[in-house]
């Protein structure tokens, strides 16, 4: 089924606001076995919103038109359906009286200007506005249908069941996705391939980097078959079927064993606490964190002795390993982490550029501690690389299985650390 | 001049990614005096990027395309911009040099895949992209510059620059913009739009809760006529030329004074924290954060007296005081911080329902507190809220003008503490 979408307003052009009904429409769409197929955004101008939705109902079977429905001067949906439809504007009494009844009750002052917000072209039908002033429509052109909404997102998606349900027919095509960390995309692509050909299924990746996905759709077995496959074929690299993000993985092993955690962090500067306290009950894992920029806060706080600062700097492994360890021991939690870097721009030098890092984890399988390196990015996107890399790494650690870490870290160093039990030092 | 964009990607239409080279390129054109006229969202189908190609070069001065550059089955934009043009594809030997150079750099797996993105339309010139591996490319249909560079947001807003100023000449209308702490959009409405009329701009709001932005655009002297009127208007209100965030001006204020700060979180969770580490050069004003979501850890890290904590609850005025009059002592800082509060789900209840919190602030001022209520809010809404509203409350502390905090948040308590010298017993 080719579903079209025609988003109209000069703000979504201008770089002021973010168009947004897309994502909803989509996600509304997948639910039932379906994508949206085309979607094009105009400014509020009559000719070509006339010229948009010309062109797209010769090539849909389904077009969803959102926006230019309220009552200024800029809203000209309302007169451009009319002309594509080749019918005159007509007032809807029913929706008349609603408007009238709405501003009434919310003591809004009536106008001229208010009343266009009830008229619809007259091949019509009025779908209702439960959540505001400006009523949807639908009126066909030749055989396809074309549904009118406001564009306010909560309206919007207030309003998608009742005007689409009667002309999106579930599908029986079916999708699955799964998440990847630890392997690049292009990586991925030749075994992907392969088994999305002969499963028969369709297949698209999407980076969000640190993590791949990977989503295919088809008929249901075919779809079950090809999950079966990528996630033997891609096994060490797969998050488990439920998350698409570290954190949610980490707190449910983290709860699942009655394990807590403590995490001191530098370079990430609370991103890693704040990244496990969005998720909702995370307080019952996270005992502590701490934000340890200054290097007394890091002697003081956590117990990092100030001669390891001295000898191998602030950067380093053996600091990483002893925020680690302090913060474990400070909140008495199963695993502490350490985490340190140069997230820049400044700070970095020919041994340790910005991009830096050096993450440890501290717990009872013994101190595993690695280094990354994420060159050319900005200090926000450092952080975030770094943050995901250290959930990712304890979530490795909490399966007790480093081989993920170590392909993607490329080098991991094992420095005599105060609990002499390195385990990265056993892997292969 | 008529510029329309074409971004593709199945990710964009199911609901899985929300576009977001939209804005910045609106924001790129804008900044020139431009704006986009259409922008099309396309699948990972090549007949379809053809079509819709086909369609936009008809009518457009300039298309902008993005994505579907990757290495992988589904990357198509290659091969539909090689059909548009009438040419072959061709490897570019400058781009396959700098993306050998590049995988050799970062230790990625060479591949016949990695290899497609040094490919382009005999016709294309290449376009270097400096922060990732996808070269992008600029041909030509009749007289009309396609342009195509990467779907990955900072690589395209990196490109942007070199890649469309050869085709965008400079307009003439220019534009500002400031951003509003503590005062709504509509109490804005009036005043506002008066001063524009008046300096002959044209003006738009944009809200980011809790913070509005004006942006007004006109010719060189109105402009700057009305961002005086508009500055003295609003003044309590105003961040000051160069920020659109508060930690950046928080921290700006605190480095001209000479001054640090520590802060402890329960509910924001390390969000404070990160947002302030997020801007370069942070640690010479940060010196320590910690997350104390569990009682034991407010009590052993901040010397929280444990009965406060049980007379009064966690989520009180009393124990947010006692949070940031910790923080600061233990990191003997200039200021400290506390927040606690209910982000949700649970934890709720009749007097404090999910979406409270208290913010304190302890300085040379003595302890400024509040309390902020974020009703219907999802889980990390009330923490960004909560966020950016300590944060703001902060830069009022700093500059001793508390009156936009009181506004805005309708509730000061101001419950005996430590200190007792609570600056805002004095406000009126």
């Amino acid at each position: 089924m080719r579903i079209c979408a025609l988003w109209t307003g000069d703000e979504l052009l201008d770089g002021r606001i973010q168009e947004a009904n897309g994502r909803s429409l989509g996600a509304w769409l997948r639910a039932r076995g379906h994508r949206l197929w085309r979607a094009l955004l105009v400014g509020d101008d009559e000719d070509g919103l006339v010229a948009a939705l010309s062109w797209l109902v010769t090539e849909a079977d389904l077009v969803v038109v959102a926006g230019g429905l309220g009552p200024t001067e800029d809203d000209r949906t309302r007169a451009a359906c009319a002309r594509v439809s080749g019918r005159e504007l007509v007032r809807d009494a029913d929706a008349w009286q609603a408007l009238r009844a709405r501003y009434a009750r919310l003591g809004r002052r009536w106008s001229d200007a208010a009343a266009r917000q009830a008229e619809r072209p007259a091949s019509a039908a009025r779908i209702p506005n439960p959540l505001g002033s400006a009523d949807g429509f639908v009126f066909f052109v030749g055989t396809t249908p074309v549904v009118v909404l406001p564009g306010v997102p909560r309206e919007f998606d207030g309003m998608l069941d009742a005007a689409l349900t009667p002309y999106v027919a579930p599908s029986s095509t079916d999708a699955q996705e799964l998440w990847l960390y630890g392997i690049g995309e292009s990586e991925t692509n030749a075994v992907a391939r392969d088994i999305a050909t002969e499963a028969g299924v369709s297949l698209g990746w999407c980076v969000q980097s640190p993590l791949v996905q990977l989503r295919w759709e088809g008929r249901g077995e075919a779809v079950t078959g090809a999950g079966t496959a990528l996630r033997r074929a891609f096994a060490p690299f797969v998050l488990p079927e439920g998350h698409r993000r570290p954190e949610t993985l980490v707190l449910e092993l983290l709860r699942g064993g009655g394990a807590t955690v403590a995490i001191a962090e530098s370079c990430t500067g609370g991103a890693i606490a704040s990244a496990l306290t969005d998720v909702p009950g995370s307080s019952a894992a996270l005992l502590a964190g701490w934000v340890t920029y200054a290097n007394d806060a890091k002697v003081a706080a956590l117990g990092v002795p100030r001669e390891v600062i001295v000898a191998q700097g602030a950067v380093s492994a053996e600091v990483a390993v002893a925020m680690a360890s302090g913060a474990r021991r400070a909140a008495n939690a199963t695993w502490g982490g350490g985490v340190t870097g140069i997230a820049g721009p400044g700070g970095g030098s020919e041994t340790k550029p910005v991009g830096t890092a050096f993450v440890a984890w501290a717990g009872p399988s013994g101190v595993h501690v690695a280094r990354v390196a994420y060159p050319d990015r900005d200090r926000r996107e450092v952080k975030a690389l770094v943050r995901d890399f250290a959930l990712c790494f304890l979530w490795r650690c909490l399966v007790g299985d480093l081989r993920a870490v170590a392909s993607w870290v490329g080098v991991v160093s094992c420095p005599e650390a105060e609990e002499r039990r390195l385990a990265l030092a056993d892997r292969n």
